[in-house]
């Protein structure tokens, strides 16, 4: 019953203790929107985390907090500049185009990363009124392609966007694994080089469901209680959010379980690239793998654990690993791989 | 620490059955945003209650089912009609607006309740490009003032509607007490009645989080999938909305829940309308008591039990009943009412 | 052939002095998009009626005019107060909602003028975010019904404005004739009473297109430009709009065409007040009669001589007088109705 | 005086001819909003040019034509493909993802074109609601590089829109230097071909202002009235467009206005290819020219006579000629050309 495979972190279950701290919540009447107790320790908790001169806004999904994240900088003339094959770009419908009525520029990325020229590159329209005003770049830690940016870059890139009056945007649906692939805190990955807007992610590493927009700036912060309203994104028993947050960032278990993902994912890749006809195609940093198969294997591996063909063209699939993969999962997927190649 | 008190009924807890459902199903993997065993089994008992030509859309608040629901129905130049005292109107800074680019009309209420007439008094616009052209009828069941729509003017605004050529909306954020308060099921007091749209409340009646878009059109489901998505409300972990909505109408849950609610209510109406200097101002049909007190009275009842005032210039409190409220929480309230009047 | 009505002053045609300031403009090549001499000196002359510290915005119409005026002060998540009359709210079928995502506050109007009262009531949502947040009153002047503001209050509603953070945004469409009916300048009766962004409209007096958006207050311009682009309000041969400007405010020409429509629409309301039967129901400051016909007469009356009903139910109609309608003109129509009502 | 430059084909004036119609339409009272006897006789003209079962709908501009004509065929959860040249995507300030909330992709394009293999490629995401879906194909009719789809190109690409439930829209800003490159008429190389809507241009063929959307398809039809309104593109002085287009289009004025700037601009890649340092980089098949000059030569050139760069990185500039560009202008620039070479 309790089945497991790698087609995604949000397949993954929700961790026991983040079950437990949604109980402990579950007590009497709290007021609504986030003015109750648990709110306010989550956000305490994580201004630990980020400083204190940082706000914090609890929202229900990963696009709620992209979007509403960098509405927050942008007017409707702006352009969001971002990879081509970022979340923002690719994966929301076109949310971001219609909540902020603003235009992303896609470039195309190396390894999931942008280019810091490739930024500049964008940058000839500036001050002129038949363009789109690049206002924000989007990066993603951990990145779509399981790639993770090195704080040098990120660090670079931040600079880039500051000295061109743009604000710096980091989809961190999953910087729990960046930070520890970087062996680092949360905060040190965003916040401290130079990161602006930070969308936290917490249901790929064991919540329910929840994010949370960081903003570093407190400029950004007067309209952000109203545009996540308008947005939809206010959820009426905060609370239960809140706990969630506060299970998971107060103590190392958000370490303990992006840990546990990264791990599986390097011994994943570690015994595929073993196997004569598979390629491991972007480098492993975080916890997604990405390889070629062969294209007859892929059915055949899939009926038996799913998981997501990426590029069917090109025969690459995506094997993710979650707060809950074992080793004997990944040894499962690997005798699946084996036979099915042979 | 299990206080109670009369603010919201989403200041109320979760209820235990919920609880339980939540746990039950944190079990291994899920294919997420929707694909999966739980989701099709929540699908199917709300089929059971609203007919198998439905579908069924879980989003994450009520906000969220409102506005992505109307969208299914709308372009951009088309007008809502909806009661001045709205949630769509008043209580969702501008969502509809912003997401569907349509136009609300605000017509004045009798009651929380929109008057048919009032409806064809919007429609001499139709066919002229310079107006917005009314396209959607949003009434809420039960009202925002506490007071439930008859079966009898339900059908009849929905006749309004389809020789109109315009859809009909309903709110149901507390739907559930308005099904109670007509010894009714659900179906039976909107898609029965010629509702097209229905925003399937959850949250204000036991749920942690969660709605549910019911459509009664079948011609209006192809496109709801991508409206959902662009709208920030497909949930990545949806078998945790959809356990809790099974557990809620697969039994008889929501009626006992929304039966207490109403009960208090009724019982708090009664004993409010006992103490001199106090008056309830609108039918209480519902789980919402609205009273006007003496002023200085508010604020000390307040400090004990907390409540929102609706109407400072009126004195007019609103105290709303919830699935958990107890006699001895009105008896509670109507003594600090008594003290705080004399 | 050259048939005139009292449809509207849109119906009329361009004044000689315009068409032949369209024809001086049309010598040789001009840098596109407003970097042209024309351009340059219309700007000019209108800084000399504005003031040196105003901008200058050229668009095509005056919803163009509304819409890209209140965007520049505008975030999606505030407000519009105006009249349920406004031209705004009324006839620009939801350009407003969809270009801001803001949402329009229709409160009743006395003889198409706001109530300052009105305003304050509005307020009572600030700071929380389920409410869309005020932050613009926009007037027209003269109002929709003919009517015209007293300079005295809209002193007072931009007092009101300023005290609470919002501006004032004044739909000029017709501002020639209230400026001529306050015997005032036209920065008289805006910016120097204290209006932030002035709809400034030319078509409805004797312009071929174009409007202009006038901002007094340094701080919204320069985002005004990729506005207006984004607006769809950019005009490639910008010249054409400058020259027929320049026509109109450089001299008097403004005051000599709405002078002509004001005194027709005075001596339309004296001799219609004399007709048994035949009621004015507006006081008549402007350019437009606004009066009571028995319903047999009004379609009599239109078939010899066009016009448009305001109010079918009742049987009031508008009459608008233009820059060109003559005394003989005025005497057809009271002749007609005469006829008709007999 | 009468200075003509190559910057913009919409630098130029008006052609005499349609000052003419201008002036005789110029004549009494017209029902505003296209409800007079010119808009009547250039819609029929049109219909006359494009067929019986089309539908044609004045605006004021290219963006207004491209960003109105789109939004009749799409929803927000749709895309638009079109080349990363385009206008749509490169010069409208974000005006199509403001007004239609829908995603532009953008594709890399071969000499402005669209190859029909890389709108294939984009379809993969057909299906899935977490991609915005594709719904229209946009391709620039002569293209921004100044080169001409082929009929068979266009046929080509209108099959595979067709085959995959998406609409075609043309971009025709330039149509009528395709039609005369092509030896065609206008509808010979658009609707004909399969164009579901085409931005029909007039502005840079010798109109004051003013453009026109050609529906192909009558199912367009019945929204395109609100959605011209709601995107502030709806003239009240219809008149004045509908003249214009008239005296365009119901002669062969159009015919021979674009042919002189095809000649003129195929003379001057002529001489500008005998100039050693002097490269022409796309295929001169319309009326624009783009070519690499030495850096130094931009300026000294651009003194004298203005045009733009196109590329400061790669030295390239464009030189656009206008149906009143003469044998002696393209002479003027080219000694100009060959000074600032030496």
């Amino acid at each position: 019953m309790a089945e497991r495979f790698f087609a995604s972190d949000n397949a993954s279950p929700v961790h026991p203790a983040v079950m437990e701290a949604l109980a402990r919540a579950n007590v009497g009447h709290a007021i609504s929107y986030g003015d109750d107790q648990w709110t306010r320790e989550a956000v305490a908790a994580l201004k630990r985390v980020f400083g204190r001169r940082t706000s914090i806004h609890f929202v229900y999904n990963g696009t709620g907090a992209n979007v509403v994240g960098i509405e927050a900088a942008l007017a409707s003339y702006n352009a969001v500049i971002c990879t081509d094959v970022s979340h923002l770009h690719t994966d929301e419908c076109g949310a971001p185009e219609k909540f902020t009525g603003a235009k992303l520029l896609a470039v195309a990325s190396e390894d999931g990363k942008i280019d810091p020229e490739a930024i500049l590159r964008e940058l000839h329209v500036v001050g002129t009124e038949h363009h789109s005003q690049p206002r924000i770049v989007s990066i993603t830690q951990s990145t779509e392609l399981g790639t993770v940016y090195s704080t040098e870059l990120v660090r670079e890139i931040a600079g880039v966007c500051h000295k061109n009056d743009m604000l710096l945007h980091m989809d961190g649906a999953r910087i729990s694994n960046a930070a520890v692939a970087c062996d680092s805190d949360i905060a040190g990955i965003s916040g401290k080089l130079g990161v602006d807007v930070l969308s936290l992610g917490g249901t790929k590493n064991g919540l329910m469901f929840g994010e949370a927009i960081v903003l570093f700036s407190p400029r950004l912060e007067p309209a952000m209680k109203y545009i996540r309203k308008q947005g939809m994104q206010l959820a009426s028993k905060m609370r239960f959010i809140a706990a969630q947050f506060r299970a998971l960032f107060s103590t190392d278990l958000w370490v303990e379980l992006a840990k546990n993902s990264n791990e599986m994912a390097g011994l994943l890749r570690t015994r595929l690239e073993r196997i004569p006809g598979v390629e491991v195609v972007y480098p492993v940093e975080a916890n997604a793998v990405f390889a070629r198969l062969p294209a007859k294997a892929i059915t055949s591996v899939q009926d038996e654990i799913f998981f997501y063909v990426w590029d069917h063209s090109q025969s690459i699939v995506r094997l993710m690993c979650s707060w809950d993969t074992t080793e004997s999962d990944v040894e499962a997927l690997v005798q699946a791989v084996e036979s099915g190649v042979a």
